[in-house]
């Protein structure tokens, strides 16, 4: 099979083969992880978008002690603030006070802006310089991607749409993400009213590649070498895997987290419960229960729930955790991380050998 | 690569590639079209769900007639016939008035059962002896597979879960399509509760070949060779299409609905309102003015919204026509169907040459 496995990204990279590791921000993309990825031949991702400045700095740094191999960098791009009013406010503590009760936390301060500061932020993520800056919900004008280009950083946006696809190529990134509904953790959504479309990875993919000139990754759902092979037939350029390392040692995912990505009748589901924004995760019971009460937009949930995640994690619970994973759980390793990207480049190899 | 074109499916039916024609009950799939694919050396597929016994006979002998290779037939496996309270029943009519007045249909008569006899279809089907007997919808037991197997009709069934997938082989059936979120038409679900999982075909296709070991079928938003090529890296032993024959002049896809798959910002969305069942289409009026109202019970709805899609069509208004399509639409083509499937073998072999 004519598979571009020296096309464009693993070349410019040097990989071993076209394997990405997605940004899992929030925890599990640790230093740790995203550089024994990297040295063994794939690009680590770290995501950074929750960090301080201060932060990116240092897990940057680190990163950058325990591998000489090229990393990618994502951040979220700023949304505006939301206004809430007191009415909406009350209403969201009203409907989680019974959580705070049982966790024992105390009833939240919300005051906006309910995010770090992006500028700060991407400036940091330039001083750094990571090998490629990759970012999601949303487009960055002109003078961001100016600025990476004149720190030779390679940027990488998201899509979930044909149309999103298109305005991403136009605003000059060098790489996209394709995101399938299969995808787990936020929806890269940012078309108008942030309607889910719903689309899969397989139409996604092709539509995009099929009206696009950058080079484009496929992402959500792959497990394995035979899924990485298959998104190659449909002329991605490399597979982006996250769900797939979350079990890994290295990787920062919770206790609570890890078992719940092993339980029985696990099942995913999108939600705006943990954040406002549409996100995958395994269905728990705050996704249940909160489904139909007050939810602030984004990112005021994510600020407003953000101490009930933390408590429940501390206990060791997975009933208020975001347990983002993608709808390829099913075929979910335990291995150590280099392992895993050797397996697949293995699988990936034995898929495509002609 | 290491495809299996040369697999069970192929070489059983003697294809000349692992394409197989979806069954595109209510109107597409024609004797005409059905033909034209196995004649080019696919499987065409009847869907032959809402035909009496009569025009069951006529159309299955009509096919026979313009090819002399293997087909395949559809049917709905029979669900339980709801029970509706007058209330339900008036609330239906009062939310649909409007359209029947605009249309200039009489208000309906809604009389129980609201689907044709299964066994009766089926008993057709088995006297007609295709090659393929696939269904939907659910199981059969283990009388129905025997009587298909007596008579050496291979038989097929449809999963949307790995679950399904596993109960269906379970069952006895010698294949199955796994029927990804992203297709047109109706889901296949038949869990419980009928809860969508949403799971697209990427994650479904591997979980199902990594757990069964009957043949997987791969069906939804594949629309060329690269993506039956993409599938089959993915372990399938064939793709489904039936969104890309649409188009076909020998598909009986009307008029208003050739129009609309080809209209500017056409997007599938899934929706219960023309029969109570979830169905991938193209958004149109009815889709969206009737989501919030009163939907019957499949196949109540179905039968009860009948007139007004008839009218509709007549009329050559899309406005209230169930116009099935798969997310793959972007990718659309107009071509004869023996030459769209002499195209789809050529991206094929592009695809897979080693």
């Amino acid at each position: 099979m004519v598979l571009a496995l020296e096309n464009q990204i693993v070349k410019k990279f040097g990989l071993k083969g076209p394997l990405i590791l997605s940004p899992l921000a929030g925890g599990p993309s640790t230093p740790e992880l995203v550089s024994a990825v990297s040295n063994a031949g794939g690009l680590g991702s770290l995501g950074l978008a929750y960090e301080t400045p201060e932060q990116i700095t240092q897990i940057i740094q680190k990163t950058r002690s325990l591998t000489s191999k090229p990393i990618a960098v994502n951040l979220f791009v700023p949304t505006k603030t939301p206004e809430l009013s007191a009415e909406q406010i009350n209403q969201a503590i009203e409907d989680t006070k019974k959580y705070r009760e049982e966790l024992g936390v105390p009833s939240p301060k919300l005051e906006p802006p309910y995010s770090l500061d992006f500028d700060r932020q991407f400036e940091t993520m330039l001083s750094q310089r990571p090998e490629v800056f990759s970012f999601t919900f949303g487009l960055l004008s002109s003078d961001y991607i100016k600025e990476c280009k004149k720190n030779h950083i390679i940027t990488c946006g998201t899509a979930t749409t044909l149309e999103e696809g298109i305005l991403a190529e136009e605003s000059g990134v060098d790489l996209l993400v394709a995101q399938g509904i299969e995808a787990g953790g936020h929806r890269g959504i940012f078309s108008a009213n942030e309607e889910d479309s719903g689309i899969g990875l397989f139409p996604l993919v092709r539509s995009l590649v099929h009206n696009l000139k950058i080079p484009v990754i496929a992402a959500g759902g792959i497990m394995d070498g035979a899924g990485i092979a298959a998104v190659l037939a449909l002329g991605a350029s490399a597979a982006q895997l996250g769900t797939a390392f979350l079990l890994c040692e290295e990787a920062g995912t919770s206790k609570p987290y890890r078992e719940a990505l092993v339980s029985k009748n696990r099942k995913t589901k999108t939600t705006r419960v943990f954040s406002g924004r549409i996100a995958r995760g395994l269905e728990n019971r705050f996704m249940k229960e909160m489904e139909t009460r007050q939810i602030l937009p984004f990112p005021a949930q994510n600020a407003f729930t953000r101490d009930i995640r933390k408590r429940s994690a501390e206990l060791g619970k997975s009933d208020f955790l975001s347990l983002w994973s993608g709808q390829g759980i099913e075929l979910i390793r335990e291995m150590k991380a280099g392992q895993l990207v050797a397996v697949l480049f293995e699988e990936l190899k034995t898929a495509t050998r002609g």
